[in-house]
Order: structure tokens, then C-alpha cells, then sequence
């Protein structure tokens, strides 16, 4: 369990502190969600739509469908990053974090309340330090909850759609000590980079751990895991 | 001249008077320049960051160059708008939008204090109600004033880039009445949509005026020509 | 008034001179309109065909719609353009210039007589010499003309479609002398370079004018819209 | 023998017979070589321009390099092409149709004269009424001549390039009749198309048939390419 | 005759000898035709599946329809070649052999049975040493066999779709020897390249014969032809 | 504990037991290492090749790399799957894939005696009936294992280059039930869907979880786990 108490981390936090969150709720009036969320430096527009129609493998069943895209902005990194547009396609790394977005909310919600419609999210990175693919998970889940109440207040729902409250954060080991919520100078040395999405019972919706430079064993893990369920819940404090 | 007087618009506006400005100079902290332009209800992020490198066009030349590149994000409008890095292309309206603003840019400053660098314009509309491409051209002439400054603390700038200050304003006409700075109603709605960008002398940079629906005659686009150079200088105040 | 009288071009031309058009209809006959221009030594080959169907946008509404596409033939400059084909893509240019056809002969013609149906332009640069754009446009109107007058052979049109006679022309400054219909030489050397399509009765329908490396004021706004008006109207005398 | 004379074909050509040629030269002046090659209905431009480098594959060999590419232009076909470059790649018969091109003409030139430079032929159909590849080279081999001529002049070229003049020509079988160079009808019904490839003296340089709809033996296959070298023969007397 | 007769190949063939074939029929148990075939060290996947729908050209004629496509692993070639999806789409060698295999094969089976069903073909190499596209015809043939098979099965046909047996051969010449059934090593020297399609009864279905390098007579091209024929009507004794 | 043990599965493993395991080692000979490998009805051919050059970011640095990528042929699955080079893009699943690959991969092995060489691994799914990256990820090692003792043939590497044995295996949970190895069915079914790397000494290298369906607790995960760890010793035992 000493572990990784000692830890003075370069911004001041302690080993298993979050930054501070900012939600800024109803911040454009175009779509039917919008959130700026800041958690420390990084920054994320994300906005709900709830459109018409479903994707093709599940028509006709009556129920809604959930499905996300992610940007950086070019300026939201400290070197300018390539538009994906001008290049002609969306790189792997975004495609990987939409899903993974997308997956762990449709966990959040039951979407027959939809009938033949989909809600559809987006989350663009106006600054970027860290932790962006978990920020707009956590962004995009209030973005959905306003959407749901617009459309509440238009054809009245029934039941409850909210499953449970999720959110997500990152922990990771960066010279031998566990962190949470890493920014991007400790996410860019990390040994192991972990992303847990997790409910407000703490319960798993989503695990994605990788460690190119370091292997680590059950113990540490177990130490992540339960890290990882301090942040969300801190986070879902907030909702 | 009694023209466009009368004319009440449904917004509360009169004909010849812009929309509320305001601007967040250092909006973010990752790009050289960062401005959040909002007029009306358009809200357009503008970086700027100079990177090493011009184009082969201009290579040996030991001048820089400028660029732009301008988005709407997907929530930015009523119906949301397809991302155009997963339709795999810039539609062709974005592509003549950000040769606009590259243009009209490239006027406003002597480039030969960058060397081979290049300064890389940024436009991302957050929210769309009309005005988008003017708004950006205003917003990006900030941020590149920042970016300068930036390069200026590092590098020290000899003789004074900036040859003269623009920006630039939209006017039209709808109903037969001539409007300055149109929302997107109005600028559905028009008969005659015409962009300019003028320096603070009243010297023209750029003129872009169509009106696929319905011919005018000299006398208007005089008039036009006047109103827009009253928006214009009072956009030039606020710098 | 004595600004620009006192030019003699490279050419031979006064500044106010066009250059010898020519021409050629019916050049092909797979296509329902078909014209060769040439105004001086740039050829474009235009034709018109009227196909079924129209944009979704416009579905339902039972009027026609007019679209065009622009394109330079790899070998039509000094040094060989690539072929966008094998680019997989079209540039940013050729965009701009096919939706500024399309916009233009959109505003010379009421299309409802053509229900559900399109009439798609097509104009392809044999030979560039300056003004490529402008002499599409006026190339481009009497191909549809043609493509009318055999849409009217075989189902009778009501009302004449023709709302007026346009035609296009560039008209630029060049060393500070102003001058009417550009050749390649002269237009990349222009300071001001300006696209201008107008009716038979002196209406406008596009002003397109750019000035990257100098301004300009009223004064030389309205001398270069006169000139284009003097050009336009001896075009039209050609149809 | 008898097989296939007394054949009347709709257009009234003999079996044997090829359409009226037609071969403007220098037909426009950015181009090194230009030819407008009309057989019967089918036009096609055809232009050769010699351009600085080569391919990786033979850099270092000082050997020049020559390859061509083909289009047919959206107006050229009885109903409207769709235009490649806005499709957004060339589709496979293109790229068939224009490897075939360049490989037939590097067969008929030595091109160690070029240096690092290739030959750059573009084929691009103003009118199609069948036989468009073979019209092509049979165009291109002339235009490449025209190139020969301009660098020749610039630079001398030591020893003849030209290893021997070569022409195409389709034959195909009808209703079981064969029958030279087919238009567009005889085509689009015909039981094996085959393109064949000679060269002066009667040698075989490409030879590609087809017989999707019923195979032949190799007595029509005798009469076939007997019939092709006929044809061949009678363009070369053109050159 | 004796033009051939002494080579000694460097692999130990005679001129006339084609190498060891080894079919391995329902490789895979997933698609309705599967045969993994071997020519020599030539591998080649290929698989036929008869899926729903037929391409619009032939909708409402209750024909069938039959396609196929073709690709090289990047493992195998010498040197690794690049895959294609990354690359982002097929070059025209890969276009050109699937367009030819799919020609081939459609003249050997009548797919009326098929109603408004295609059979799609793959043909996917695991190991290149010359030859693929003819060894793809041979192997695919033979799963298309299959496929039709397990459709009888299921649907019972009432008529024979057979047409004809066919099977594809390479013939070549290399050092002036005409070779064949050419592997890598002797492709990738030969003048000549000529691939051949037939039929058990002798009859032609393509023939696509190239020759850069050096033009040949008649004489050649009838010894060639018996070659093929004699190395096809081995094929087919294998089916 | 008890929570899996009762489960009888439809193919009649128990809970814990891996699908049989087919290795063929130097399954082709143009790549380096060559393994085509089974596990139940999944098929794989991994190759290995060692091929010039590293990607930019780790120029200059004298250490090698290592990259994967991963496709299915088309009539692997049971309905045909689109060949993604036809359709333009690998999708957003592939690439997601094929990082996982390259990641594990290069935790297994110490790269810096490549010097300035990249290992390229092809992962190719002749057949899939689930797991098919987790049996990537385990052919693919052998394939570098091979690839690298050629290298060693060549240069000979002063030190061993394998950091740890890897292998990967899936975990679920289905009807409650906690399965190893689970094949397309079972996998189509699932609750939760977990693919582990670990190395010979049960440390991890990859998680990644997802559970659309239903979240599950920590006494699950930890079960899941060492069901992983079971199957994955097992797997690296056929080393």
C-alpha cells in the first residue's frame, strides 16, 4: 500500500488527487446538449443531437442508438496538429477513442425511449493536457442528460432511460508510482496507461490498459483499479 | 437613399447596426494566438501558431507565408453538420472559406520577418448564426497579432509587420432592404449576399458578392459598399 | 479618368480591348449543347446535358436545377497540371470556380420548366490563357441554350426560360494600370484581379475581386466595374 | 474466308473497312506534341509533354521513362460520364485503358535519348463512338513523335529514338461476322472485342481479347488478326 | 518448331512442362466454395460465396450476376508489398486481374439459376512465384464448382450452368525460348508475357499478350498458343 | 468461486479450456517468419518481415520498431465481409486491432538490435470463429521469433533480444457464466468481452474490457483474470 504514497507530483497534487473540474452546462444553444468541460488544462466541447433514424443493424427493432465522434482541434495541442479533414481521414487513434466513448455511454443509458432516432455526440478537444479521451466521457454523459431532458419536455418519457451514472478518468504508473488522473507531461513518460470507465456502484463498464514499456502485476492493478474508483466517484459527485 | 431605412428587423437590430462583439484574447494556451471571436450568437475559436516550413512555391525566398484553415463543428448549427473528417474531404464551401480568409490575411501583414516559417490559421465555428467567414477573418487577424507578439519576445521583430489593420463584415439584401451583418435568417432569406474585407483606410481587399436569385443594379451595391465600411471601422475599433 | 488610358500591353491590346472570340457550336453531338470558345488563345470545350433527377434539396418542389464541373485538361497549361482524377481529388480552385458557373447561370435562368430534372454543365480547358473561369460561364450559357432549344424540340417548353443574357469577364490591375480581359500573363502579375458576371441590362451577378498584395479604393473599383460592363456587353453581342 | 463478306453493316462500311481519319496536328500550343485524332465519331486530344524526372524504379539508369493517362470527358458519351476526379479516384477500366497505352508506346521508342526525363502523354475523349483506346495510341504515337521534334531541336538527339512505327486497331465479331474497327453499336453487341497492337513490319505488340458472351476458335482468331494487321497497315499510312 | 525445343530451365522444367499442382478443395468451411491451390510455389486462396442482389445494370432481368476480386498479401512477395486498404485503394494491376478473372469466369457458366443472386469471388494470394492471375482463374473455377454445389443443394437447379471447363495459363519468351507456365524469376525476364484463357474444347476466352520489350511475329504467336493449350488441357484433367 | 464451474458449454469444452491448438511454423517462405496458426476454427497467417527503415519518430535513435497490421479476407465469416481496400479504408475495428498487436508485440521484445530496421507483421484471418487478435497476437510472436532468428543468421545479435514469452487470450461473460476462449458465438452473446496479453511470468501487458450489456464487479474481474492467466501459460507451453 506504500507504494506509491510518497509521491510529490511537478503540478502539487498528491498521488490521488484529481484537477480541478469546471462543467460549464447549456454553453452553445444549437444542439440539444452542450458542455464545455475543463478538467485542469484540458478542454472539451461536447455536444448531444438526437437525430432521426438508425443505423441499418438495428432497424426495425424500435429502439434508439447512441453513437460518438472525437476531434482535437488543431490549435489544442502545444505542437499544431494536422487537421483530420485536410489529411482525408480520421487517424486510428480517434477512431479508437469515439468507439470507446460510444461504447461506455450506451452502457449508461437504455435508448428504447428513442424509438427510431440517435443520439449523437460530439466531443472536440479545444485544449488538450491529458486525459482527453476520459473528459469527454465524462463531458459527453451531462451533454446526454440535457438532450434527454429537451426531448423529454417534447414527447414525454416514460420510463427512467439512466441505467447508472458513469464517469471516466485515467490512472497510470509513471517511474514506478501510481497516479490518477495523469496530465500530459506524466501520461508522455508513463510505464502503464490505464482508462476505467466505471457506474456509480462501482461497477466496470470499460477497462483499456496498456504498458509498451513495462509489464506490472496483479497487485498494482488491484491498486490502479481502486485509485481509478475514487476519482469517478469525486467526478460523479459533480453531476 | 431612403431605400433601406425604413426597414425594422426582426432581431430589433436597424439595418445599419452590427451584431454585440466580444473577444476573449488567450482563449487557450497551447497555440501562439488564441481568440473566442462571438458576434451575435456566432462563436468562432481562432488560433494562430507559426511552425518551420513554407510552401515549395515559396521556398528560397526567405519569406514566410500564412494559412488558414477553417471547420464547423458538428453541433454548431440546428441540424447538426457531418464532421468532414469522416466524410473523408473539406466540402467545397469550407475550402473556398479558409482561401478567403488565407487571402485576405496575407494583405494585412509583410510576411519577411517569419523566414521560412509559416503562420497556420485556425477557425473553428462553435456556434453558426450567420457571418461565420467574416467573423473568422476578424477573429484571426487577433490571434495573428498575438502570435506576432509571441514571435516578437522571442525572436525581435525589426521593422513592423502589420501593413494595415482589416476585417471584415457581411451585407445584403432581403425583402429589397440592404442589411449589414446578417444572422442566419436574414442570410437564408437574401436576395444579394455579399462578404468584404477592408483595411482601416476604406481600401478594398476582398469583395465576394452573389445573388443567385435576383440581379441588382449599381446604385445598390454602392450603398452596400457604404454600409459595409461603417461596420467595418467600428470592428476595427475594438482592437 | 486618365489613370488607365495611356497602357500599351504586351499583347498589343488597348487596356480596354477583349481579346478575338470565337465560336464553335454544336462541336459535338453526343451532348445536347456543345460549344468551342476560344477568346484568344484560351479553348474550353462546354457542353450541357439535361439528366434526370435533382438534389435533395430540392426534391419534391418539381423545378429543375443547373450544376456545373470545371476542370483543366493536364496538358492545357506551360508546365502540365496533374490531372485530379489520378490526384483523387479536386483542388480547392477548381471547386470555387465550378460552384461560381453554377451560381451564375442558375440567376440567367428560370428552371422550372425542367421538372425533376438537372441540367449539368461541363466545362474542360484545352488551352489556358487567362480567364478560364469568366469564358466557362460565357461559353457554358449558350451550351445551355442549346441543351433548352432541344429540351423545348422534344416536350414543348411554356415559358421562354431565359431570364437575360449573362456573360463573364476578369478585369484587373496590373502595374497600376487597369485592364480589361487579362491573359495569363497579365493576370499573374495582377495586383487586383476581379471576376465579373453580368446581365444584358448592367445588373450584377457576381463580383469576385481579390487583392492580396495591394488595395485598392472606390475610385479604381468603379473604373474596373465600367470597364467589365463595356466587355461584358460586346460578349453578349456574340450570342 | 467466306465467313465474313457478305456482312452489310448498319453504318455502311465494309467488313473491312475503317472509318474516316482525321488528324489535326500542333491542335494546341502549351503542349510539346498535340494532336486532335478523329476517327469516324470519336475524337480524342491528345497531348505529349517531356517533364523533368523519372520514376523510382529506373532512377539512376539514366534512361528516360514514358507513361500515359486517359479520360473520357463527362459530355463525350451519350449519356453523361460521371467525371472521375469528382468520383474521387479513376476506376479501373481508366487504369486498364491507359497501361495499355503507355506500355504499347514505350514499346515503339528507345527512350534512352530522354536523360531523367519522362514523357508524359494525356488521352482525353472529346467524343466516343468506340475504339477510344486504340484511337489513342494511334493519336498519342503522333504526339509523341511532335515531342521528339520540340526536344530535339532544344537538345539533338544523337540516334533515332524510333524503333518502329506502330498503330492500334479493334476487330471484333458481330452476329458471328467479324468485322474492323467497330463503332460504339457494333461494340456494345459484340460476341469477342479484341484490340490488337502492331507495328510496321506486321509484329504483334499487344493483343487483348475478350469473349465473355461465347469463346471462338483459331480459325476466327487467323481471319481476326489478319483483318487487325490490314487496318494497322492502312493508319500508318497516315503518319 | 525446333525454335524451343533445347532450353534447359534453371527450376529443371522442359519448355512444355507446367509445375505441380496440388488442390485442396473446402479449405474453409465458411464460405460455400473454398480451394486453396498450389502451382508450383504459387498459393492461392480462393473462395466463392453467392450473396443477395445483382448490380443495377442487369436488376429486374432475373439473371445472375458473378464478380470477383483479387489481392497479394503483403507477405507474399520477396520484398513485402504494400496492402492495399492501407494504402486506400487497389492499383490497376490488382483492378485489371480481378476484371479478368471475373470476365473468364462468367464465360463458363450460364447463371441464369441464380436469380437475382451474385457469386462473389476472392482471390487471395499467400505466396507469389509468377502466375497468379491464371492460377487465381484455375483455383477460383473450381470453387465456383463448389459454391454451385451447395446452391443445388439447396435450391435444386434444373439446368446444367456449366457451359465449358476452363482453366488459365501463362506462356512466355524469354531469351527468345517460349516457355510454359512461367514462375517469377522467368516473368520478371521474359519479352513476352502472354496469359491465356480456354476452354476443354480449345476454344479462346482471353488471350492478354504484352511485349515492352520486343515485338514478335505470327509464327511465335501460334507455337505460344499451342503451348497454352496444351498446359490448360492438363489443367483441367486435374478438375 | 463456484459462480462458473456448473456452465456445460454448446461445443462441449468446459469453462476453463482453450479450443485446440494448430501451429504450422514456415508456412510460406517469401517472409522471414511465416506461422499459419489455429485455434479452434480460427485461422491466422502471421508473417514476419525485416524490412529498411523506422518510422520518424525514432530516427537517429539506432533503435528498430516494430508495426502489425491485421485484415479478414473476405469469405472468412460467414457473411462475406467487404474487402476494405475495395471500400477505400481499413475501418475503425481493424485499426483498433492492429495498434493492440503492435503494442503487445513490442512489449515482448527488445528492439534495439534492428538498428535502423522495422519488423512488419501481417496478421490475415483465413477463417474466423472468434478471438481472432488474441490468435494474431500469439501467431505473430512465433512469426517474430522466426524472423528474428533469420536476422541472427545474417548479423548475429549480440543479445537476446526476447524480453518475455507473450501470448493472448479472450475472457467473457456469458449468461452470467465466466468462459475462456470463447469462439464467434459465444462471443456474439456476450455480456462482457475481455482480451488479455500477459507475459510467461503472468504479468500484464494488455487489458481491454468492454461490457455494452451489463457492468460487472471486482470478484468478477479478478476471476476473469486468472482464467486469462490459465489459458495464456497454456498457449505459451506450444512455444
Amino acid at each position: 500500500m506504500g507504494l506509491y504514497m510518497s509521491i510529490v507530483r511537478p503540478c502539487g497534487r498528491s498521488f490521488d488527487e484529481i484537477r480541478p473540474v469546471k462543467i460549464d452546462r447549456h454553453f452553445t444553444n444549437n444542439s440539444q446538449g452542450s458542455v464545455l468541460i475543463s478538467i485542469g488544462n484540458t478542454i472539451v466541447l461536447c455536444t448531444a443531437n438526437i437525430v432521426e433514424g438508425v443505423p441499418d443493424f438495428i432497424k426495425g427493432q424500435r429502439k434508439g442508438w447512441l453513437t460518438a465522434e472525437y476531434s482535437m482541434l488543431p490549435g489544442s495541442t502545444n505542437s499544431r496538429v494536422s487537421r483530420e479533414s485536410v489529411v482525408g481521414k480520421q487517424n486510428a487513434r480517434t477512431q479508437e477513442i469515439q468507439r470507446f466513448i460510444g461504447r461506455s455511454l450506451r452502457s449508461a443509458f437504455d435508448l428504447s425511449f428513442l424509438g427510431d432516432n440517435t443520439i449523437r455526440i460530439d466531443c472536440d478537444v479545444l485544449q488538450a493536457d491529458g486525459g482527453t479521451r476520459c473528459i469527454s466521457i465524462t463531458g459527453a454523459y451531462i451533454a446526454v442528460i440535457e438532450a434527454i431532458s429537451w426531448f423529454n419536455k417534447k414527447y414525454t418519457i416514460i420510463n427512467n432511460p439512466i441505467v447508472e451514472n458513469i464517469a471516466a478518468i485515467s490512472v497510470g504508473i509513471v517511474d514506478n508510482n501510481i497516479l490518477l488522473d495523469m496530465n500530459y507531461e506524466e501520461d508522455s513518460n508513463c510505464e502503464v496507461d490505464m482508462n476505467i470507465v466505471m457506474s456509480n456502484s462501482g461497477n466496470f463498464i470499460e477497462i483499456q490498459s496498456s504498458s509498451e514499456k513495462k509489464t506490472f502485476d496483479k497487485r498494482k492493478l488491484d491498486l490502479m483499479l481502486s485509485l481509478a474508483e475514487k476519482g469517478i466517484l469525486e467526478l460523479i459527485s459533480y453531476y
